[in-house]
């Protein structure tokens, strides 16, 4: 793995080097780790990597890497720049051979994403998008309880997401994450739909199994001085004919990440909170609600998507840092099973790509014409 | 206290005897308990009622009534009939001198709302609406604390009312309660907004303290072969500048009576659940959220609004009935200061009257109108 | 219903009228409330008794009413005095025959306890000591499924009973709910023993259905200066080999009322807390955990003795008041069976009685042996 | 790291590979993996380990290992076999001059825990010992708080540790884990006591900073044909006069690892349970109680022990594994400023060690002789 970004400096790079340490399936071989040389020498050598593979930009390390053997060179590259960034550095990394991991949301337009899946689809290489609650063990057996229709037909879904963290105009007091988050020219059109609605919208569909087709969405800016909106709620019509809502702030003072989904079929509900992850909860409509926890022995009640998702038995909590070991995990199954000419099995092909960051792309698109509008419904079309 | 409608056959009737009993205050003198006489005169039998006192219609009772001595004759008429047959007796009772109490909602239509509203301004008699949830401590709690500004000035208002108990098409198969509800000739022109959107319309606006000024609805029906919603997100926009959502839902399958509120300030924010109502969580912007509890000793910390509404010490929960009985029980106590020529307290002056049930009716008109016009936002005006 | 004790200052016997009344069953018609003339008679305006039916000391009123006509005369007495003035009244109530409620411990000594018992065996009157949490819904349901085997041969008691009110010295700072329960010539033996783990005893005997056969107690006086115990800590034996733990604490700073119960037998455990009492939460060796919720509509999963004990359908919480209310309805239930001269339903006949109040009181002079010994266990025997 | 024990077929063992994985500071160079040798070559092949430095047994490896440069051969020797295979190989390194990791508890004997802190005191070598639980944020929070006198002085201890794995003779039926586990001979002289008893105690006496002086236990094999206590409940005495409790069990059918302890002081008390490890509850005297979160932005409120073991921000939940790697990453920053010749930050030092473990083992060794005789108090010395 290489990684472009997530210096000492940067929130996410960790994350994500801590998520692809987990298994010891992925080493770190390299990094274009800062824009600020001194930043990118110095994170380098906190990492151990060596002086020859420690580089000032992407376009070098990336032009450097493909010279070096196969068994050598790095396998893959880690995108974890601010938004805006995301898309060159993941084009070169295709046009040169590379497989890339991209943070969401994918691009910075819903036209690079296009292009993205594009190229993808031309040099049948690997895009994997770290939409990190898709990782969640109880997540996977939400989904495919869904799916194997335990719930009867969709009817609702409510997923919320609320954080509190820019309830005050922080981008002006040297918060790094929030002055990019918030700066049109770094994060995109949208603010808190891009940085976290998004997630909630994959989420969504994720478990449901279904697409969303129209929306009606009310974005705003609740902190005065701030350039993009930090709060939103968006009503939601699904593809068969289900309803929903996402409510999504960043101003929800007090609140942390509490990204949160209940769906209702006609059968019964589920409800999963990211806060305390290793529980689905099932409500039924005539018998008493079940309470399922990742790991738990219940023979084979519980699908191999969430088993094969889960490192420790019932009662040793993982976390959000599974979840993102998850992603990675499966990705670097697949790539694995294709570097030996094996067949990946389902559950390591589960992982977000190009096709969901697309949608991604496409939702902030969305909600923020629907949010300029008079007219209630706008279509999700891509 | 006379009572119309509550027979043995009955759901909510019972519920207000318990609430009415509960302090010693109130007693049930009379009632037309049935248009079914054999069901009324058993009914009343039951309770204990003199034969002399026992009616089989509200005319013969408020007329009957209104003859006996002042002492002698019922201090109010509790009138818990389905919502179309509720303005009648009110408009007779008050007619002739009878305060009353009215479930929820106030009418069939707005325009009777407005003229009950008319009507007990010309008579200076009490009218009291039964927001139930508006009597537990830990709303009133809620509502001094957003009134005394200690979350700051309010952003997000987020209500949500799951029930699943009409998942089906139960009023198809024997259930009285589904049946008149799902029935736009006895509930009005919206089902689920009117049985239960309306309390967490008001519940929103007694603790938010604000005014929804807008609002975007979308009303579904679920279970075909239904006639009214038994489902709805709506978007609201408050006086204020706030932004908020209000989901209601009656198929959300699994669930039982999950009213929960949640409302961001500035400086924090609050959840309430009709669940676990004891308890009401603050969360705070830098500082570790507090869990305060109705009863609790934390000397004057609880407003005088929620310590007054409780009846046992912190630990002895109190639920459903004892929010009903605070209703009751403020009513009484307004009416007896009345009888007495004393002033009564601002806490027991706290109960729901005819301009909630005003601004219920009109809830309803406009969430039904929204959802049937293309445009974003309808306004919110009486 | 006549009442001994409980006037305006003091705390039980206004739970004991708002549970008394919340059925409409049972009315308060004549009082002792105080051995204070004045506060009695306050109290007694206050509760809206006639002059007549106001007396001044519980020998009066036994007298005065037992020369009252048959369906005139109170039809039991409820005794809400402390500990040490249980004995007398409830004697002198028997003897001239009157049924009798009485608050729990049932006497200051072991050996009232069972003369009680005899009286009552002899009178065939009845006895009904007030073991509130017994009349929970969800309690009954925990009952009635260890009584049908469905956690298997149980093997595990845990029950615990924390409060944290008298962390501090507070019988010195005027606090009269503290000054007579920590004071040995007013409480008994026991502090918190006798208070609150004798609730918790009966708990795990109701629940289980076994009884307690041997028993190893570390009882503690955590605040100096006070004279009973305010903490303790029990190793318990039950008659089928089961072994348990009770703690019990007034001491523990910050809790309130937290009884709790669990109870793990070969194929499950339950657990149940007084603080959020319409849940009974079931626990499987191989399937997910289910959620028992009180009045809620599972078909017939739910025993009748949980269904007949609840006011409200699922999602309406009740609390301690309705569980007290249940001890007085079913007492009440079956006095008018007798009275009437039909038969009590089971479900009716569930209130504790004469032998639970023997069991409290030997529990009681268990621990305090137990605990002022080197002898590892103490047997329990009446 | 070289690694004893821990094949393919074993549990811990990659538990502790997770772990010392996550924070890119430790790799795995060697490892004896299993005692039979076509294990140990699949796992140790699967662990991407080079031949030859795939041992077949831990003789063999400390003595490969040692021949190695300083810079080359393994810098720590992790033992994760069962407990009766601790002191060989620990022995044989701390001889070699190999610092130690070692699965708790620390030996088989006591005797044997105190010849290896012997060992360690010669050598000046580290020695740590996985008591995981103390590696969680919010239960170095709880410690800190405690030692600050947040709490006052500390009157009550309750842990508790239920698990339901054992409700069945499993290790009849194939379950290597439990098969060891119930084997006098390689598990030791306790069985539940032993593998999580040892746990719970020392999770209170690292919170609460006292020491157990005396215990009375009462241990029991519930499913019958089991050789060592599968159950147990003790009472104990702290060295400031505190009491207390220690519940343990693996026959608490339906729990999965719910380790959860309470203490109590003169001011208030804290919870925390590993269920949901990153909140720690804080219960006041006479204020709302407080819900500590791991991560959490409350300025300088969290103690540094707290912060410095969260990798993520609050509400991004941290689990076991992390725990875990708490221990890890503080050992390895330990032993790291020694290779330096730095000086290790107090946060870094806080690892359990010999003293730990020599606690751990007179904890079995007292409740063993508790369990077995007549008289009430043991004391607990060393």
């Amino acid at each position: 793995m290489g990684m472009v970004g997530g210096g000492k400096d940067a929130f996410i790079g960790a994350i994500h080097r801590h998520a692809a340490n987990m298994d010891g399936l992925i080493e770190l071989v390299c990094g274009a780790l800062s824009i600020n040389p001194e930043i990118a020498r110095d994170s380098a050598r906190m990492l151990f990597l060596p002086e020859n593979r420690t580089y000032l930009n992407y376009e070098e390390m990336i032009e450097s890497e493909s010279k070096l053997p196969a068994g050598e060179r790095m396998d893959f590259l880690t995108i974890v720049t601010p938004n805006f960034a995301h898309f060159d550095p993941a084009m070169l990394a295709l046009n040169k051979g590379f497989n890339v991991v991209i943070e969401k949301p994918m691009t910075f337009t819903l036209d690079q994403a296009k292009q993205l899946r594009q190229k993808v689809e031309e040099t049948g290489l690997l895009l994997c998008l770290t939409h990190t609650y898709s990782g969640y063990p109880m997540v996977k057996q939400a989904r495919q309880m869904v799916k194997d229709g335990a719930l009867g037909k969709i009817r609702k879904v409510w997923v919320e997401y609320p954080q509190g963290w820019l309830s005050k105009l922080s981008e002006r007091e040297g918060n790094a994450q929030a002055a990019w988050r918030t700066d049109p020219k770094k994060s995109g059109k949208s603010g808190c739909m891009g940085d976290i609605g998004t997630h909630a919208a994959h989420l969504a569909e994720y478990i449901s199994g279904l697409k969303i087709t129209h929306l009606c969405a009310d974005l705003n800016i609740m902190v005065s001085g701030r350039a993009l909106d930090d709060d939103g709620n968006v009503l939601l019509k699904f593809d068969n004919g289900a309803a929903g809502v996402l409510m999504s702030s960043q101003v929800a003072a007090g609140e942390e990440n509490a990204l949160k989904i209940r769906v209702y079929g006609e059968k019964g509900g589920l409800e999963w909170a990211q806060h305390e992850p290793n529980t689905l909860l099932i409500k039924w409509l005539d018998q008493p609600a079940q309470i399922l926890r990742a790991g738990a022995n219940y023979g084979d009640r519980l699908s191999s998507f969430a088993t094969l998702n889960c490192r420790t038995p019932g009662g040793h909590p993982e976390g959000y840092l599974e979840a993102f070991a998850n992603i990675y995990r499966n990705f670097a199954r697949t790539l694995s099973a294709r570097l030996d000419g094996t067949i990946a099995s389902p559950e390591s092909l589960d992982f977000p790509g190009a096709d969901d960051g697309i949608r991604g792309m496409a939702f902030i698109d969305h909600v923020v014409e629907s949010s300029q509008t008079d007219k209630k419904w706008t279509e999700f079309r891509i």
